[in-house]
Parts: C-alpha cells; sequence; structure tokens
C-alpha cells in the first residue's frame, strides 16, 4: 500500500491517504511558538518548552490514535465530515496532504464541497494561522455549518495529565467576540494566556469540552455538532476548549476563506491587567489583526517560503539521483532544522515531558544546520556550555524554558564533555568567528565563576583526560553515547531508571567509544590551541591524545574489530569471548574515524567486521548477537527485546559514523550503500512496513533478531539527521568546512558521475562541479577557476565572491 | 434527573441509567491487589503501588472519557453491544449496576440477551474476578461472539504515559491456551507478570491493541469486533493488550457463565524461568485453578461478603432515620475502609501518579477505620513513623510498594507530627495494647537508630516546641492541614510547585490550626505520658499546653473568632483587618474542639461567627471572602478561581471538625444540620448538581463564590470520610473509645428520639440504646445493665461479653 510520494517542485511530500501506517507529522515554526501536525491535522503547540509552556493538549498513547489536535467539522445537512478526515473519520470524495517547509496544507472534498486547510507559524509571531477555504462545487446553494474546536493545555503538560485534584478546578477562559482566551492561572503567577479566534462574526460558541462532545462521546461524534449548535457556555473548570460555529452559505461555485490563529502573548507584569480582574489583550488583539485577512496570510505565508529559500540555498546538489537530491537540498536539511530547534522534546515518541535540550544531542544535532543558521548555533552553544559543570562535566540535560539543568537525570555521561568541542569546532570552521573562544560563559548557570568558552573546551579535554580507568581508557560513568550501556548501574530494581540508579562514578569500566571519540576530537581542540596561540596547551594534549592512542592499540583491539568496553569487573564488552554482544558498531566507528592502527590496516578490518557482522538488508545493527537475557553488569542495553533499540536494532543515528569511516578508508561504494539503506527517500516503496514518515529518518529500524524487522519507530527528532547529512554533504559528497576554508574532496560511488553543489560558505558563494571516474581521491584534482590548487582546501574570497571549483577524478 | 438509589438490604447503590453525570466507581480489593471500577466497567488494577506496579492502562481525562477498563462486546449477528454499555455506547434494553462492598455487579440485556457481570478481587487472592453470564431469553437459538479485552499497562504508570521512545518498543506477551501472560520486562528486573485468562478454550485470540481496533479506530467500535474475527497476532512492541473471542452458542433459555481472570504473579527469583527464556506461570496457573468454576467464584464471593459482614459489624446504629442510618452502617465505613487502604493514591482525580501515602493523611484515615482493621491500622502507624525524621518532622508523604520518604515533596508540613500522636492515641484507646508504644520503630526508615515508638511521640511533641514564632504560636513551616496556605513560598515563577518552592523554615510565619492542634492533641500525649508513668513528661507537656493556650488566648483572638495565621511578615491571615479572607473554617475548629477560652465563651462565639459567615446550603466553606487576586505571601490558597478547593470551597474534610466543636459546645442541632448538608445520602434528590457518587463522600463542594455552587469533586479519597465518621460515631451519636473503656455521651438531635447502637470494643459487645429527650449532655444518664453508672465511660468486660447499656437524657 502507498500512502505518498514526494513533489520536489514545490518541496513537499504529498500524502494521498489519510490512514498513514502512523500519523505523518510535521512541524511548524521556527522561533519560539511550534506546533506538530498531523496529515489529519492531529498534533499540539507548545511556546518554547514542550513540557512548561503546553499550549494545546494532546493525548499521547492516545485510543482512537491522534485523537486531538486541530478540529473542525463540516456540517452539510444531517451529516458531518472532517475536512483533515479525523476527527469525524467520514468517508471523503477525495483527500491530499502536502506538508512543507514549515507549513502543511489539507484538501479534501465530500458532497460537492471542497475545503482546503493551510497550517503555519509565521515568521517571527507567536501563533498558528489555520487558513480554511471552503467552495461550494456544485450547481445548488450550499448551507453549512462549521466548528472548529481547539482544546486547551493547562501550560505544565505533566501536572496537566497527572493533578487532576487541582485542575479540573482551575480552568478559566474569556470570551470576547470571536476570540477565546484561555486564561487559567492568569490570575495568580502567569502572565500569559493563550487565544483562539477567526477572523469573522461567529453563530456561536463553547468553551466546555463536555457540553461540546456530551458526556461520554468522543470528538468524532460531538453532540454538538450532530445537534447542530453550541452552548455559549463559559466553562469553570472542568475542561477548557475553544469552539466556534459559523454558518456558511455558498453561492454555487462561491468560496470563502476564514483565518483562524491560535496564539500566544506575554504581558509584562506591568501591563497585565486592562482593569481590575481582566486581562489586557492588547496585544492578542494586534496579533490576531496581523493576520486577519487572506491577504495578510498570504503574505506571511510567502515570507515563510521565503526564509525557507534562504536557509536551503546554502547548501544545494545536483547529482542525477533524485531520491538523493530530495534528501539533502530538502528533507534531510529540514529535518536537521526542526531537530536542532526542538531538540528531543516533542514528538510523536517524545512526549515533550522527559527530555529537554541534551547536552550531547544539541551539540551533535547543530552540526546538522550549522550552514543554515550559524548564529543560532552560536547562541545554542553558548547555553549549552553554560551548564557544564566546572570539573568539566556536565548536566546531561537542560530545560529550554530556564536553560537549567535537569537534576533529574543529573551528570556523569561521560562522553557529553567532548561533544561541546567537536560543536565549537564546527562553529569556528563554519564562520572563522575565533572570537566566541573568548566570550565569558558560565559553569552551571551561575555567573560568578564564568570563563572564557575556551577554559570549557579545555575542561571538557581534561575531564577525559582525569577519568581513566585501570587500563588508561575513559571511565564510562552512567554511559556513554550508548545510553543503555549502563556499567556502572548495576540495577535489579525495576523502579530504578538505568541511567541514574548506581554510581556515576565508577573507576573500572571504561569506554573505547570515548576512546576513541578522545583521539578523533581531541584532534580539533589542539588545532583550536595551536590556531590561538596555545602551543604548550596544544603539545600536552596531542601527548595526551598519543598516550590514549596507545591505550586503544594495546588494550582496544579484539583481534578482528575494536572493543566497546570493559565492564565494572574489568570483563570485555563487545568481544569475541562474549557469548552476546560480541561486536558493536561505536567503538569500531569511532576508533576508524580516528584511523588508530591505520598503520596496521586495523581500521579497514574493524569495518569488513562491521559490514560482515552488523550489516543487514535495512542497516547497520548497534551489535551483534543481540542479548538475549538481562545483564545486570551491562544495563538498559540487555533490557530491549533482541532485535529493538539498544539491543541491536538499527541505530540510524550510528550508521553514517560507519558511512564517514568508509570514506576515511576510501571506500565510497561502501560509503553509498550503507547511506542508501537507511535514507527514507530510498525507502519509500516499502512504507507499510517501515511505518514511519517517508521523508524524515527515524531513531531506530527494528534490526535481525526482532520480529517486525525493517519497521521504524522514534521517527523526526534523531540525531540521525545531523550525522547523515554530514555523511553526505561533507564526506560522501565531500564539501566540508575546515579551518582556513571549504575541504572539497568527493568520496562518491561510481553513479554519481557528474555532481553539482552550490555551498555559500563565509559570504562566499562556492559552486562546485565534481567530475567523479571513481578513481579515488588520490587522483583527484581541485581546480578553482580553472587552475589545480595544491590543497583541497579551497579559502573563501571577497564577501559575496563566487568561487567555481571543479573537482576531477 | 435521577441516576440510581441505595439498597439497603444488599448494602449496595444500583444505578438505573448508564451516562451517570461522572464515572461513579467503586474499588475492589482488600490485600494488595485493588481495582478500580466505573458503573459502565472502566477503571483499571494495581498491585500495592498505583504507581509503580500499574496493571492495567487506564487514561486519565480521555475523551471519550472512562474510555478504558474491562472492554466486553457481544455481537449478535452484524450488531455489537457492550454489557456495560461502554465502550459501544450501544443503547440497552435494559441497565442495571450494582456498586456492593468489594465488588459490582452490572445487568443489561439487548435483543432477547441478558448478560450479568460480576466483579470483585477474592480476599487473599491477586486477583480480579470477571464473570459473565449471558442468557438467551428468546425464542430461538442465538450464536453469539464474544469479545474480552484488557489493556496492559508497562507497570510503571507515569514512564507508561510519557516514555514512549521506549516502551513502544518493549511490550511482550506469550499466549499459552486461554491465558495470554503479560511478560514485558520480565525479561530484565521484574519477576512479577500479569494475565488474562478464561475459563474455557477460545475461538481466536489478540495480544496487539492496534490489530484488534485498527489503526486509527477507538474501542467503540473496533474493527477486529466488526469483522468477527481476532488475529490471533503476539505482539511484539506497540500496544499489548488481551483479548480473546468465545462463540457462544445458546438454546432458548438456556445460559452460560464464563469466568475470567485478571491477575498478578510474584516469582521468587530462583523460580523465574521454567526454562531458559520462558517465564514459569505455574502460580499463575494455580491461581487461574482456584477460580475456574462458577461454584468456586460463588465461594469466594461469599467468602468476600463474609469479610465484610465482619468488618460492617463492629458499629452498626438504628436511628430511624434511614439515610443516616445507610451512611453510617455501610457506605461511611465502606468509604473509610478503601480511603485507608488505597490513602490518597488512585481515584477517578488522583492519578495514582502524584501521591502515594500521606504523613498526615494516612494518620487521619485510620481514624475511621481503627475499630474495623485496629491490626492493620498498628501497622500503618509503623510504617508513618518509620518516615519520619530523628528532628519530629516528616516526610510528607511515602510511596507505598518502597515505603519510603518522597524527597520530590520533601519534609516541612509542621502540622504531620501532631497526627501521628492523634493516630496512635485512637489505636491505644481502641485497644489498650500500650506495647506498642515500646516497639523500636526507625527514623527515615534507617534502622539504626531505631527508638520506641513513645519517642517518636515525644519528638512530634517538641517538633512544635522547638518550631514557634514570634507570638509564641507554632511555625506553619511550608504549610499546615491547609496545603495551599503558603506563607513561606512567596512564587512568582509558574513552574514553582507551592508546596516545595521557597523556604521551608521561615521563622516568622505562624499557624493557629497547629496551635489548637497542639493543645487538644497535646493533651492525649499527656495522658499517655502519665499512664505509662512518663509523669515529668507529662507536666512538662501540660506546661508547654498551658503557655500554648496561653499565646493563642493573646494573640490568636481577632475579636469574633480565632485568626487563622501570622504570614512571614507578621500580618493577620483571618482578620476581619483583612480585605479577603478574614474568617477561616480549620483554627476555629480546633481552637474549639480545644475549648479555648471556654471561660470567656470563646468556642461558642467562634462557632456562631463560622456559621454566620461560613455557612451555606451545600456545607461549611473553608474561608470567606474568597481572594478575587494572588497572593504571593499566602501562595495557593489564592490561586484557585473563587469557590473552588482550598479558595472558599466546601471542603468536606473539616466541617466534620465544626460538627464536633457544636457536640463540644452541646449544640446538637447545629451539629447535625452540618452533618446532613454535605452527606451524600442526604444530597440524593441533586444528584445531577452534585454529580460525584451519591454513596460517598467528596473532598470538595463548589463553595457561594463559585459558578458551579453545590457541584462536588474529588470524590473517594478524602480525610472526610474518617472524619465525618468520628463525627457521626463518636459525638454526634457519641460512642467514643477512651483510655479506660468506652465513652458514651450521645449529642443527638431531637429528631432521633431512641437510637440503637452496637459497638464491638476490645472483645465485647456494647449493645447500647439511647433514649434521647433532647435536654442535653448535662442531664444525660448511663446505665449498665439497668444501674446508673457514676462516669460516662463504660469499661470492657470480660472477652466476648454483652454490656448492655442505656442512655437516658
Amino acid at each position: 500500500m502507498m500512502y505518498g510520494h514526494f513533489d520536489d517542485n514545490k518541496r513537499e511530500y504529498v500524502i494521498t491517504r489519510p490512514d498513514t501506517p502512523w500519523p505523518w507529522i510535521n512541524y511548524l515554526g521556527s522561533d519560539d511558538f511550534f506546533s506538530l501536525i498531523s496529515n489529519s491535522g492531529g498534533g499540539y503547540s507548545f511556546y518554547k518548552d514542550a513540557r512548561l509552556r503546553r499550549i494545546t493538549r494532546y493525548r499521547y498513547n492516545d485510543v482512537p490514535m491522534d485523537g486531538n489536535g486541530r478540529l473542525f467539522y463540516v456540517k452539510d445537512g444531517d451529516s458531518a465530515w472532517s475536512p483533515g478526515w479525523r476527527p469525524t473519520r467520514t468517508e471523503l470524495d477525495s483527500y491530499e496532504c502536502r506538508h512543507g517547509m514549515g507549513y502543511t496544507q489539507i484538501r479534501s472534498a465530500k458532497q460537492g464541497v471542497e475545503a482546503e486547510l493551510l497550517f503555519f507559524v509565521p515568521v517571527g509571531a507567536d501563533c498558528e494561522i489555520q487558513r480554511l477555504v471552503l467552495r461550494n462545487t456544485t450547481a445548488g446553494p450550499k448551507r453549512l455549518k462549521l466548528f472548529a474546536l481547539t482544546e486547551f493545555c493547562l501550560w505544565n503538560a505533566l501536572d496537566d495529565m497527572t493533578n487532576f485534584q487541582r485542575n479540573l478546578s482551575t480552568g478559566e477562559v474569556r470570551v470576547e467576540g470571536s476570540a477565546i482566551y484561555h486564561v487559567t492561572e492568569y490570575r495568580e503567577r502567569r502572565n500569559h494566556f493563550s487565544f483562539y479566534a477567526v477572523n469573522t462574526a461567529v453563530s456561536g460558541y463553547e468553551t466546555d469540552r463536555e457540553a461540546f462532545t456530551g458526556r461520554y462521546a468522543g470528538y468524532d461524534q460531538p453532540e454538538a455538532v450532530i445537534r447542530g449548535s453550541l452552548g455559549n457556555t463559559v466553562t469553570s473548570g472542568w475542561w477548557p476548549v475553544a469552539a466556534f460555529h459559523l454558518d456558511i452559505d455558498l453561492a454555487p461555485g462561491e468560496e470563502r476563506a476564514l483565518v483562524f490563529v491560535l496564539g500566544y502573548v506575554e504581558n509584562p507584569p506591568e501591563e497585565k491587567w486592562s482593569s481590575p480582574g481582566v486581562p489586557d489583550t492588547a496585544r492578542a488583539r494586534a496579533l490576531i489583526a496581523q493576520f486577519d485577512t487572506d491577504a495578510k496570510v498570504e503574505e506571511a505565508h510567502a515570507a515563510l517560503r521565503a526564509h525557507w529559500d534562504g536557509l536551503l540555498s546554502r547548501y544545494t546538489v545536483k547529482t542525477g539521483d533524485e531520491r538523493l537530491d530530495r534528501m539533502v537540498n530538502v528533507w534531510n536539511q529540514y529535518q536537521c532544522m526542526v531537530t536542532f530547534l526542538v531538540a528531543r522534546s516533542a514528538s510523536y515518541f517524545e512526549s515533550g515531558i522527559g527530555r529537554g535540550i541534551g547536552f550531547r544531542d544539541t551539540s551533535q544535532d547543530l552540526l546538522g544546520c550549522m550552514h543554515q543558521v550559524p548564529d543560532s548555533a552560536r547562541q545554542r552553544l553558548f547555553d549549552v556550555a553554560s551548564t557544564q559543570l566546572p570539573d568539566g562535566g556536565a548536566w546531561h540535560q537542560y530545560q529550554p524554558l530556564t536553560k537549567r539543568g535537569n537534576a533529574d537525570v543529573g551528570d556523569g555521561f561521560n562522553d557529553d564533555p567532548l561533544w561541546l568541542i567537536l560543536g565549537v569546532a564546527a562553529y569556528l570552521k563554519e564562520t572563522g568567528d575565533w572570537g566566541f573562544l573568548d566570550v565569558p560563559v558560565p559553569f552551571d548557570n551561575d555567573p560568578s565563576n564564568a570563563a572564557p568558552l575556551f577554559e570549557h573546551l579545555n575542561r571538557s579535554f581534561l575531564h577525559v583526560v582525569e577519568n581513566r580507568g585501570p587500563h588508561g581508557l575513559p571511565l564510562i560513568g552512567r554511559a556513554d553515547w550508548n545510553d543503555c550501556l549502563n556499567l556502572n548501574c548495576f540495577s535489579t530494581d525495576p523502579n530504578d531508571s538505568f541511567q541514574t540508579a548506581g554510581t556515576r562514578e565508577g573507576r573500572i569500566a571504561e569506554s573505547l567509544l570515548i576512546a576513541g571519540m578522545f583521539v578523533l576530537i581531541g584532534r580539533e581542540f589542539v588545532e583550536i590551541c595551536r590556531r590561538t596561540g596555545r602551543d604548550g596547551d596544544a603539545l600536552s594534549a596531542q601527548e595526551h591524545i598519543e598516550r590514549m592512542r596507545a591505550a586503544i592499540l594495546q588494550h582496544g583491539w579484539d583481534g578482528e574489530w575494536f572493543l566497546r568496553a570493559y565492564d565494572a569487573a574489568g570483563a570485555k564488552v563487545g568481544s569475541r569471548e562474549c557469548q552476546d554482544g560480541q561486536i558493536f558498531i561505536e567503538s569500531n566507528a569511532f576508533c576508524a574515524m580516528a584511523e588508530i592502527g591505520a598503520e596496521q590496516g586495523l581500521p579497514v578490518r574493524a569495518l569488513d567486521a562491521v559490514r560482515e557482522r552488523l550489516d543487514t538488508k535495512y542497516g547497520i545493527v548497534i551489535h551483534d548477537p543481540p542479548y538475549r537475557g538481562y545483564h545486570v553488569e551491562l544495563g538498559e542495553v540487555s533490557s530491549y527485546p533482541p532485535g529493538y533499540k539498544e539491543n541491536a536494532g538499527v541505530l540510524c543515528h550510528n550508521n553514517p559514523w560507519i558511512m564517514i569511516a568508509e570514506c576515511i578508508a576510501g571506500r565510497p561504494e561502501q560509503a553509498f550503500s550503507y547511506y542508501r539503506k537507511i535514507c527514507p527517500a530510498y525507502l519509500d516503496d516499502i512504507q507499510e512496513l517501515h511505518r514511519m514518515e517517508p521523508y524524515v529518518y527515524s531513531q531506530m529500524i527494528a534490526g535481525k533478531a526482532a520480529q517486525r524487522q525493517g519497521e521504524a519507530k522514534n521517527s523526526w527528532l534523531t540525531g540521525t539527521a545531523a550525522w547523515n547529512l554530514v555523511a553526505i554533504t561533507q564526506w560522501i559528497l565531500g564539501v566540508r568546512p575546515d579551518w582556513d576554508g571549504l575541504r572539497i574532496e568527493p568520496c562518491l560511488p561510481r553513479q554519481c558521475r557528474r555532481v553539482e553543489i552550490t555551498r555559500v560558505f563565509r559570504g562566499c558563494t562556492y559552486r562546485i562541479e565534481v567530475r567523479n571516474s571513481g578513481r579515488g581521491r588520490a587522483e583527484q584534482r581541485v581546480l578553482v577557476d580553472g587552475a589545480v590548487i595544491p590543497s583541497k582546501v579551497v579559502p573563501p574570497g571577497k564577501p559575496g565572491a563566487t568561487i567555481n571549483v571543479v573537482v576531477e577524478g
């Protein structure tokens, strides 16, 4: 069964059936107001922080699935239908949903009425626009009743779903004409409210959910819609909603456009009230007025498209492979930006409750959008570094609204600090903004201990140096990148969190992943030291790196591949000596990328072992064999059923590490083969099996041991997006920011004979043509303006310059 | 609209329409396995701890409301209906739900098929029995298809509703014949599983929720039922359920009984597996076999009824007022027992997530079931005291599964310690078990610092002594009984919890409620000291009490009533000087009960002020006038909309304090008038307005300032149950355990001319007849076996003795 296809010209994914295997969603918003929207209009909105400032209520794990969101009902005679199919699920005469860059359109028709819905969050405005056009395509008049409903969340999403003894008594709304204000808790400490408004007079409204649906009915058959009128109730407690009833009379061929606005407003404390007890709605009314005509909406939509035109113009490619082009030019970049904006907080798998912004996560995510929004990345790096602890460790996560470390999760994830170095290095290479290193940044958000950003990198580096185990390898702490490898946890209590139980300070268990990272990312640190005149630091760091390299060679090579770790008893993890979990992807990827033991050919041997033992039809599984039983000394990794998640699933995040290592090893065909296996655009013909959106990466694809091999989960918010973009754009296509310019060193498969790449870099436009004969990097020649240059690094010219590059070989 | 009525003979509440104003629920379970069940079969089950060990999944805040639970579908030809009305909501030919003592029955009929459902948790077994009888009342044969489904929760209820990136990959089941085992995470740290089984061969099964409902359908119209067959899927991740399909052929007049068992099993670690990877189900099979015939089920049901006969036989009354009798004899005692068993953890308002067992809560709850289960109360007192801190303060809550203090909430609620004294005193008076005071009990669950229970009481008492403010009154800390009076919080951040933000150690803000409690409950401590030969302690305590009494008289009397508190700036709270919140119920109740200033008539003046200013048609509001705006110096109390909850709602919990005070003041008519106003059986004619179950108390009834005045919320789990039982049984009916025997001192309104009470106390049965002339207590004479006794305290006789008491006057 096929559910949709790409429209490359419009940069849209077109969904042609509403009953997709999973709600296929899109994200709206580029600043502070964000919405998730499914192909039937499900989803929710939040302001900055999906946990603390949830605007509309969403029910995860709902039955019926995806049961809440933007609810529209068109009542035509006695029957009602929904332009988005849900909630009524009335069979439609036609249906199409188009997910574009920051907007979603749904077009449908029923009984001679056409509906066009456009949803987007305007650039620079804290609201979601919902424009509905209704069109009468019959030869007779149509008298329609339109109902539109949004259900408010009482702000704190966790409290909203657990604390009913309070929350069912606090709900408050205000109705003013065609606007309904959700003002719960505004009377006390909140200086913000939300609203839902429409740009025309309404025939009725409802603010009490139960009065709308009826007591035990669902949103699919609400009593108010069946009855055909709303009760004009101003709710007091229970479940506040905003619903409108509009009477729409359409002559034959006539159409009518309506603009609904779901908005959020913060008032300065001194402008909280317009009169005692009456919230000041001036800002809301101004926001509504900004979008109260169809023309204004069109203009805002155009501005949004222009915004994305800009973002997507900084790296474009033409390869002749339309799937590759659409991923690189559009969808992979788009996913990177979304993941950067909302971090891991809110998707159809991340409930917005458990995770804010991860130290490690966001340091990687920004690799995927550094070329698009270096200034935002700089700000994020500042925020992240501000949650670093004085000893160089880090809060593992922080809350976006408060930018404070999350004490529930704490620290002790010993790979965290190194990712900060990688992120800052990427920023420096992209921008050349070396002054950033001198900016004072607090530790643990305490302004009194601020130190130049460089010092944060230094402590990051030293945190690894100072936390090494018996083999001289880095201690793993609570876990490294693999959050499920908990070597100091030893939990037997199912009420424990694997990530926070046990000790974070075990002095035995060591990670070969962190060791590989240290060598690879340590290089960046050395270079940063050198380029800022810190020669002593550079020398010392280089010595530490050499020592680590030696330790890896001495204690980290298992004979055919790199070990994964030593556990808290000093036993090997990821060794042929093990019964299960003999070989892991992560340490082999990083040690290969760091070219450890290259002189003996170890990287290639490790990569061959990965291919032989971990590669599958649907990607490279994270380890093999899966753990069949629980290993108290390994933790969560052994808790999943075999083939799922970190127990031998395909973790798409680390597949590109292998692609990069294959590029470094000079094996383009293998690199590209891995790329295609997990790349959504190439999986378009297995939509039913893959289940997740075919236009974005998922975190996980069930591995070969799983009952549902090939089924993806946890789509959208995953470091997968950034790393795949890095792998394809910087390594396979080979256009990579470097300290002194743009390094151009493609590693293309033979099928890509001629590739054109446009890259905007430090104010210049590079127009790159690759003439690929498949002979390999060694024989590549780089020509700038027709002349061969000695290095593959092409320095930028004057701002605004265009640099023409040809790569032959 | 009327939805039901009482059946006193059967001790059942009979619900006659399924579309009650709120799901009217019952509780099943008396040991460790508990279920909530609504009048249409909604609800869920848990083992010991509603947060950490949730067995079935429930969706709070669901649309449709109460959408999950015990799902049955009878497919008769092409149409399907549910014996409990939900989930299909097909109109039934007849419907009746009977909530009894620990069981619920639903009878319904459709198209000539009668269904009888019986639900209960057997005494001593960790399972819920669901017996379904189907009967063909037509003249022709019936070929029915029956579908039954239960949806499993992945154990930790909070994680289950937030952590989908993991949980949608972990679900595992095993199917063995007519039993489906839910074994998620059994592979790792869980040694427990649940199961759903039926005592006959099945025609099919389903374990994947989505395969049952279809992708976007709800439980109301599941595709499998429409299709008429199940898919026999063994799920792997996503949403594990257990569903059975049974073909039921019934001849005219024939009936068939089926027994479904939802069970929970813990295996010893050494008996976890029957073979590698195969969970040992022996215990489950034994449990299933215990109830695999109709006769066994009947026997278990009879045992349950006998269990409740025993519990309810220890205090019975006959007053001639059937509403009073049914509350005292049945429903109030029943609610007390339920509240004691599940504390405040799990109701249709308490989601099982936020609260475990409260230190203060449970110390009061056990007052309501001390006469029924003194041994259980003793154990609970031990558990509670074990979470006391060494300084006499206390963890405000603890988790039932771990019995450890809940660090999220912490300590600093300065009334907590005193309630422990009250609870222990009630236990001593009920049992005479003075040895309990010598039992070593740890502080903060640390066995190394265990001290005799007496020492816990001593530190409780001294905690107040040592934490007094500028007026010599008790410091309030985070809050006293009124969790919403947060005088040291000063929160302006809506992300704060009022209960945990700010300081708990303010040295200014004082509570007149704690002051009154100290005088009243301090008396019990003095008596405990005296009776255990601690005369020095008694004397010293008495002096502290006198000093407190003096401080109250000097600084706590506002002219017409007692102040409520001094805030952190030393300003009065609950004073005529205040604009809002001029008078509060709590301090007036406790100071009046403690008879502070009795010589000047202050208690009566305070009670008159309460009547004049706080009494309403639907009960006594907690304060008046309501706070119109937020007071940062008062906290959550001013956060609710006026008339709701702690901002001038009727908090039913403290109404009985006033009833008791009125009894002490010798005003029976007033006491009984208050009793009737909030007593559910007397509200039976305003079911639609009251909304909550008419057979149990709710925590709150919206007050006079509320838009929905008279509407109740937060039914079932509230200290209201215990305190109303104490007020009616011990003060108005006047049969009250005392140190040396049963004190018999009725304070009856004139309407109760002749009252018979049977009370089992310390092994004796007291048969009490009250001949009430309404002349008041002073003229009452107590006759034992026909002879007037000098005191009103009737000592127990030999075990098994019957003591005949007559009270005249």
